[in-house]
C-alpha cells in the first residue's frame, strides 16, 4: 500500500519547522527548520513555510508523487479561530487578525487546517510521543510563557471560543506576582523561563550567594533560565533551591488540573525539562502531596518525548482529525 | 405516544430525594424527600430509596404502568466506580467499598446506573436547568465542601478513574489555609460553608465589629455561613466584606477553570447562592479581571435553576446517557 502523508507546519516565535508525517503517525520526514524572523511580517513567513513544505515533499516523495499528500496542518502561536482559520492575535509574532489558513491555502493543493501551537505540541505528544498510550492528557509547555493543551478521551478540548488550554494561567497565589496576562499569581508568573530567571535574580539582589553571579560575570541582568539550569548542573545550592521552588509552584498548578480532570498523564514540555530530576523529583512529590490519591495514582508525570518536532507532528495529526470529522 | 420515564435517586448527606424524570428531560414528578440519617447504614438507605421510588411510580403512573420506566439513575456522595457500581469511599455517609448499584439492582426491575452526586447535580443543571443551552459547562457546588462537575461538548468528564470534577480542590494560595483534603490553599479551604463561617469568626476574634456577634448572642462558635448571609441581608459591613472576599477567592479558582476549559457557562449551586448579588457581583468582576478576555466573554456565570432537584434530574439524565452508550 502506498504510504500517505500529512504536511506539518509549526510556526514558532523562534523557528519555523516543517516536515511530512506518516498518515498513521510517526517521526516527521524531510524536516526543514529556519529562523522565524517575525519582523518580516506574516506574508513572508507564509511564503517561507510553503517553500519549505515543497522541499520536504520533494525530499521524501520525489517530484511526481504529490498526490500522496492528504492535507496540511499548521500550528500558530496566539489565539486562532479554527472555523475562519484566522490568527486573531499573536503577541509573539506581532500578528492581528491575519487570515493564515487562506494565505497558505492559496499556495497549496491540499486542504489546510490551522490550530494553536500549544494544542499542536500537546497533540503530537499524545499521538506518537510521551503520551501515546494515554486516553486523556494535559500538556504543559514551559518557555517564554506557559501554555498547554488538554486531551480528554482522545479528543483535544478547544472550548467555546478555541481558547481552552491556558494552563499557565491557573492562579496559584491570588495575591501573588503580577503575570504578563494581567492577572496576579498565575503559575506562569513564577515558573516560565523569564520568571525563573527573575526570581533567581531577585534572591541574589537580596544577598543570596551562588555560582550564578560568576556565570554572568556579575551582570545579573544576563541571568536566564538556562543559566539557572547550568548552575544546578554545577551543584549550586541556591540555583537548586530556585528550581525546587519552581517545581513546587508548578506542582500546585498541575495538582489543580489533576484534581479537576483526572487525566492519565501530564506531559511537561520546553527547555525547563533539561533540568531533569532536579525538576521532576520535587514536582512529582508536590503533585502527590496536593492531589487526591486516586487521581495522583492514575496520572504519570512525563517529560516530553519529541522536544523539537511535537508541533509538526501534532499539526499534522490535528489536520488528519479535522479532515476525518473528529475534534482532534 | 406514551410518556416514558427514568427514576432519579439523589442520596445526600442530609436528604434522600427521589422522583420520576421524563425521558426527554424536565421537572421531576412524584417527588419524595426524607432525612438520610446515615447512621442507619447503607442497607437501610437502599431499602428507603427503593420504597420511595415505588411510591413515586405509583403516584405518577398508577399501579399497572411500570413498563414505562426505562432505568434508575442514582447519585451518591464520594468516590464512585461507575463500572463496578461501588461507592469506594464516602466520608459524608461513612461508606467504604459499598456495592450500591448491585444492592439497588436486586430490588429493581430496571437497569441501575450510579454516579457521583456532584456530577449528577451538574448534569441536571446542564440537561434542563441553568445551563440547558450550553454545550460545555462547569458546575461548582458550594456546601459543606466544594464539589463540582465538568461537561465538555455535551459529555460529562469522568476522568481516568471516575474522579474528575474536584474543582473545589484547585489551589488558589499555595501557602494558604489547610484544607480538609490535606492540601493547602484550596478554594474549599476559604469558600465552603464552614470555611466562610470560620473566616468570619476569625475576623471577629481579631476585633472586627459586626451584627454577627449579636445574631449568635456572643457565642461565635454558633456562626454558620447562613448567619453570615443573614448579616449581609441586614446590611452589615463586616459580613458583606467576608462575602466579597469569598467571592474574590472563588473568582480566582473559577477564572483558572475558565482559562483552562473555556466553557460556555459556570453554574454556581448550593446555599451560598442565596447571597445573590452580594456574591455574584464581585464574583463576576473577579472572574473578568483574572481570565482571558475571549474566554471571560464566552462564559456566563449563572446561579443554579434547580436548587432542590438537580441531583434527581441529573441522575436520571446520566442513566439515560449510559443506557444510550453515551458518556453523559
Amino acid at each position: 500500500m502506498t504510504q500517505r502523508w500529512y504536511v506539518g507546519i509549526d510556526i514558532g516565535g523562534t523557528n519555523l519547522v516543517v516536515g511530512l508525517v506518516p498518515e498513521e503517525g510517526g517521526a516527521p520526514q524531510g524536516l526543514r527548520v529556519r529562523a522565524t524572523e517575525s519582523e518580516r511580517g506574516p506574508d513572508a513567513i507564509v511564503t517561507d513555510v510553503v517553500r519549505m513544505a515543497r522541499e520536504s515533499i520533494r525530499d521524501v516523495l520525489g517530484v511526481h508523487h504529490t498526490s500522496e499528500i492528504l492535507g496540511v496542518g499548521v500550528g500558530s502561536p496566539g489565539a486562532v479561530n479554527r472555523s475562519t482559520g484566522r490568527v486573531l492575535e499573536s503577541p509573539n509574532l506581532g500578528w492581528r487578525d491575519y487570515p493564515l489558513r487562506d494565505r497558505i491555502q492559496e499556495l497549496s493543493d491540499w486542504p489546510v487546517v490551522v490550530d494553536n501551537d500549544a494544542n499542536c505540541a500537546t497533540y503530537g505528544e499524545f499521538w506518537v510521543g510521551a503520551g501515546h498510550d494515554a486516553r486523556s492528557l494535559v500538556g504543559v509547555i514551559i518557555g517564554t510563557g506557559i501554555g498547554g493543551g488538554i486531551i480528554l478521551d482522545g479528543q483535544l478540548v478547544h472550548g467555546a471560543s478555541d481558547a481552552a488550554g491556558e494552563v499557565g494561567h491557573t492562579t496559584v497565589n491570588f495575591a501573588g506576582r503580577r503575570c504578563a496576562c494581567g492577572n496576579y499569581g498565575c503559575v506562569e508568573a513564577y515558573a516560565s523561563g523569564p520568571n525563573i530567571a527573575a526570581r533567581a535574580r531577585e534572591g541574589l539582589e537580596a544577598g543570596a550567594e551562588s555560582v550564578l553571579t560568576e556565570l554572568v560575570e556579575g551582570d545579573l541582568s544576563r541571568i536566564t533560565a538556562a543559566t539557572v539550569y547550568e548552575a544546578v548542573v554545577d551543584g549550586d545550592e541556591y540555583a537548586t533551591q530556585v528550581m525546587t521552588e519552581t517545581a513546587r509552584i508548578l506542582g500546585a498548578g498541575i495538582a489543580s488540573l489533576i484534581n479537576t480532570l483526572n487525566p492519565d498523564a501530564v506531559v511537561i514540555m520546553g527547555g525547563v525539562t533539561r533540568a531533569g530530576d532536579v525538576l521532576f523529583h520535587p514536582l512529582r512529590g508536590e503533585i502527590r502531596r496536593r492531589s487526591f490519591k486516586v487521581s495522583a495514582e492514575a496520572c504519570r508525570i512525563l517529560p516530553a518525548a519529541l522536544p523539537e518536532t511535537a508541533g509538526v507532528v501534532g499539526a499534522a495529526g490535528l489536520c488528519k482529525a479535522a479532515l476525518e470529522g473528529r475534534n482532534g
